[in-house]
């Protein structure tokens, strides 16, 4: 084999590797199959000193909330955490870097992904948390999509909606991987869409409204209002839930198996766009309805 | 199966997938296998302006340096790239990060590395990029260690030391990832530890020689210096090469068929530690010479 011709090789392994994204950006995960068929759940997320948290807050929570919220993301697919990376960015001088990575271990750890590789830089600068994890999709069901609810399914979210950033709840957070496999396991090919409730309730059921090709439409006295909310239309707008919201064709079980509940809390329609019914019958577009993290 | 049992499951099924790290946190990778016995590598890495790069910088060179210096660490196993994910940290009001996105998803995809994901967040701060890379190791000779130098090994680099940063190639940086993917096929065997020379050759060998559990003595006369490098005791303690460094067992090939030149530059002993033999014959320990990114 003369050079040209094994570069060429080198690179058409490459390239056939490449070719293997099953689903790319805009899900809570990217899907790739890898050699021997396997297909990988890939996220990555960032956890913003003084956006998602309060600078001051205690290292512990903060490094086990950047973990959790990643670890959201293989949840809302439906999948297992496999292993996780992590990076900080911290300024000169923060003398907590030990405390975080110990916390984002040891958080990691808890959920059955361990953290396998870390960087470490400084700059002037809010610190920032970036974690990436790589997950496997649920063996039965495959990867769990934004674009699968259907007219006909119900919508249905774990949990209780509002009042985690007010209650200081979203700093502790647990990812419902164990609900989303379950859910999976129980449910099969009657499990339609999902995503994780991370921007808002209004948003999110968006852009499962948007990805699937279909209306959703959220009936206000069926949301479940977390400790702490009072209001439903400010509750569907706060995001920080990490509740699971997907659509099931038929009625779901009333709970999981850890205890979190499962309500009922609008249907899917022909049609396009995110709203919600309100008690007096009128019915507000809440597509918007939600927390713009870059905003 | 009762509920508690159906809990244990699913957390089994985790547990069992994460009991496969193979190689954790310390190597340019790790390695974590997953269903179906495969082998994944995974690395993240940031890339901070003002520190990695300057103020003003065009974004395209940016977010191409960003992938570039995260699939080194690929490179540096031994590795082909399989997917990325990319995560950036940008001032409000900053009105490129559609041109970042867009530079590293075409450096990535120029790699053989599709970019499948992403988060963009803002904060008050520099502009910090982070991406987090799988791979694949090599099929035949599997992960490249920085812990497989042996006493008797020649110690090799691609291309040239030094020189980088002020020459400003850093920035236009082309992972070595042919080199590494032809190494692995040529030497099999006899390649033995390996990594890439980002923080500068003096640590980096002196990684590879702590790794190992032996010594690294370079010869300074034979270090091929970069253009713009006149001191080899500066360019060693540099970085930004993104160059292999490498043992060989018996003497290498003179280049890869890339062109990239392959030098030998020194030789692992029994023993510890990292130095560097001048030419008065005076030896002085280069374990310490490198660019520390946190410092």
């Amino acid at each position: 084999m003369d050079e040209s011709a094994l570069l060429a090789h080198i690179y058409e392994r490459s390239a056939g590797l490449a070719g293997a994204v099953r689903v790319g950006p805009g899900d809570d995960c990217a899907v790739v199959r890898v050699a021997g068929g396997t297909d990988l759940l890939l996220t990555t997320d960032q956890l913003v000193e003084g956006r998602h948290y309060e600078p001051g807050t205690d290292v512990g929570r903060v490094g086990r909330k950047a973990v959790a919220r990643c670890l959201s993301d293989i949840a809302a697919m439906g999948g297992s955490p496999v292993a996780c990376l992590a990076a900080a960015t911290v300024r000169a001088g923060f003398n907590e870097a030990d405390g975080l990575f110990d916390a984002m271990r040891a958080a990691a750890s808890s959920f059955g992904c361990p953290l396998v590789g870390g960087d470490i830089a400084i700059a002037r600068g809010p610190t920032v948390l970036t974690v990436s994890a790589v997950g496997a999709p649920h063996p039965g069901r495959g990867p769990v999509l934004r674009a699968d609810a259907r007219p006909g399914d119900l919508v249905c979210v774990t949990g209780a909606i509002g009042g985690a950033v007010a209650s200081g709840r979203h700093l502790d957070l647990t990812p419902r991987l164990a609900e989303a496999a379950w859910l999976c396991d129980e449910l099969g090919a009657r499990l339609g869409a999902m995503i994780d409730v991370s921007d808002g309730l209004g948003c999110d059921a968006g852009r499962v409204a948007a990805a699937s090709g279909v209306r959703v439409v959220i009936d206000a006295a069926a949301v479940p209002l977390g400790v702490g909310a009072t209001d439903v239309r400010a509750a569907i707008a706060e995001g920080e839930d990490y509740e699971l919201l997907f659509t099931c064709r038929g009625a779901p079980p009333p709970s999981a198996p850890t205890g979190a509940p499962i309500t009922v809390v609008g249907r899917v329609e022909s049609g396009a766009g995110c709203v919600m019914t309100l008690a007096d019958g009128s019915i507000v577009d809440i597509a918007g309805a939600g927390w713009d993290h870059t905003g």
